[in-house]
């Protein structure tokens, strides 16, 4: 049976990768950035537009799911693709960094979280099955483990401790992702390696989880508040460890520099809030990095926020018009620069990809990081 | 030359008429919903979605269009269909309704209306020969002539003075559209007729502004607070004095037995912000009276708004979904639910002309409205 996860190619220059993953609901070519749907909605986007821009995977938020409107009623209404109109691959998070991050009165045991609902306060519990549970009812393509993720700076005891229970939970989610043949029918899961800023702890998480085979691996931790070039260290700290032949996952990364620094270290996934989130705020993300739309020069600008993108609201929208939505308080206006954001992180993957498969993606993600702190 | 409406059919036991619109950015099928795009956007909605489910010709308001962006920034960038993205025909009203029920401090003379902006209150001015300028530097398909609304109720002789005023203002457009070349280059400039609850005064107006050979009329002063039943009197008392072989229009109406009921009378054109509106409350249009998707009962609910209806809400999407989107505070809940409710209006016209179509209109409609009031 051939493997869900083929290596393309190799950049020469750059740990870069090109890879092909298989899932229950398509191919997803990597390495490839996810836009986020945190509660069964990319925020203010139909999956036509989705489609459309080429989305290839979307991401889910089991601990927002869970809460509301359950995944119990999600399964009965046939999963999560069903449920929300998207028929592409769908990744879970397991929930577990909402819980540390939303969640009041949290309490961690070694069998799992004891949290309260950041909406009602309702005493909820979160271990291996529940995560697991959870994220079968959604019909997860790709389920994460249960993880316990160190805050920014922690010290060595406390993380040494985090990584032996996360550790031991990942071995129990895929016990029971195996026991309950949710992986023999074509899910995923994916483990998450921890250790903070400790560079062993970090080898010795990779190692460990890489020797129960999962069918992928995140580098968790990152992005938690450390300074940037703290947040490669821990990456670059990472991936070598993992199994070349698995996908690798930096969870809620990143601006468009930071991805492709990443994806020169080895990593192929990647998802985060930052475009559609700061779209709705007017902000446009454009090759001389990001412009703020409200800002009165673009009031008579008839140009498309970036001239020549093929996506729907470059095609056919201005500056001008897209400040008037903006300024006008008009709903449409975050939906279109929510189309450009993301179709711009969605094309810069492209980009990246045949760069790679080109063999010059070292020095053109050089050149293209350069380009982009200089404003047009 | 050909007449720029086509009058293909008359239902034999009602006023309902079947008709063609033709106008610079293509043909209309009469009767005819418009969805109305306020501030150059049909809120929540991508023109792709629109042009989906079928809309025909949408509306904007000069009012806000001139305060903000302004009718020159729109010319300069192309005029109201590049700026917005929408390459079908616009209708735009005078601007003079938003200027008695939005601005502040109005005073009006046999000149025109000197107002205050409800943005900023800066003093402003519009005459026959600013409100034809705007909706020039808009593009307009079909303007509107400046009227004056009388608001109701309102005695017969301050009526008698609105009417002879707003016919003076008509012939004033008309005149202005004439010798600027509007008219010749295909837009279209429709008269309004007033008279509120006066029938003669009515019947004298319709005839008067007949008698000016217009491309098409509205019944003005209708839906300003006054009962159904003398609203659609009002509108009974226009209708016979219009010239048959132009369209009619009935300005801001209405629910759908309302439409339907006008239809009855004659009326061939209707805008109206209502399925929009109510649809971001999570108020979902049904053959069976409107439900409100934030109900407990809509939680389970695996059915779509209307079983069979053909758009992309209700081939896609559980009213269980809507409502968890609308529950969240999701924006995508207004936009999928804005779909259904525009394409629940554009599809009962659509209904509406194959009934004129057969011939049983009279019968039809009464059965539609009489299921509306019945819930499911």
């Amino acid at each position: 049976m051939a493997s869900h996860f083929q290596l393309l190619g190799k950049d020469p220059a750059s740990a870069a990768r090109r890879g092909r993953l298989t899932t229950r609901h398509g191919v997803v070519e990597t390495p490839i950035f996810m836009p986020v749907g945190t509660q069964g909605t990319v925020k203010a986007v139909t999956p036509v537009h989705l489609r459309d821009i080429g989305a290839q995977i979307i991401l889910g938020n089991t601990y927002h799911l869970n809460l509301r409107p359950t995944s119990e009623l999600i399964r009965e209404l046939g999963g999560l693709h069903a449920f929300m109109g998207w028929d592409g691959p769908i990744l879970t998070d397991s929930g577990g960094f909402q819980v540390f991050s939303l969640s009041k009165l949290r309490e961690i045991g070694d069998d799992g979280v004891s949290f309260q609902s950041h909406l009602d306060g309702a005493k909820l519990f979160l271990g291996p099955r529940e995560v697991m549970g959870i994220q079968a009812n959604l019909g997860s393509d790709i389920a994460m483990v249960l993880d316990e993720c160190p805050p920014w700076p922690v010290d060595r005891d406390a993380c040494a401790v985090a990584c032996a229970r996360s550790l031991r939970w990942a071995t129990r989610c895929k016990a029971i992702a195996t026991e309950s043949g949710f992986l023999a029918a074509g899910h995923h899961v994916f483990a998450i390696a921890q250790g903070s800023t400790y560079d062993d702890l970090r080898r010795e998480a990779a190692e460990a989880l890489a020797a129960l085979d999962f069918p992928g691996y995140a580098v968790g931790g990152v992005s938690v508040g450390e300074p940037e070039p703290e947040m490669l260290k821990q990456v670059a700290a990472t991936t070598p460890y993992l199994p070349e032949g698995k996908p690798r996952y930096t969870m809620g990364l990143g601006t468009p520099p930071q991805i492709l620094r990443m994806i020169a270290l080895g990593v192929d996934m990647f998802d985060c809030v930052l475009p559609s989130r700061v779209a709705r705020n007017g902000l446009a993300f454009t090759p001389h990095g990001p412009i703020n739309l409200r800002n009165e020069k673009y009031r008579k600008d008839p140009r498309p926020v970036v001239e020549g993108l093929d996506n729907y609201t470059c095609r056919t929208f201005s500056r001008a018009y897209l400040r008037h939505l903006i300024t006008s308080g008009e709903m449409l206006g975050g939906t279109l620069v929510t189309i450009h954001n993301l179709h711009f992180y969605l094309d810069l993957l492209a980009q990246a990809r045949a760069h790679i498969e080109r063999g010059d993606y070292a020095a053109w993600h050089q050149a293209w990081i350069a380009r982009y702190a200089q404003p047009e």
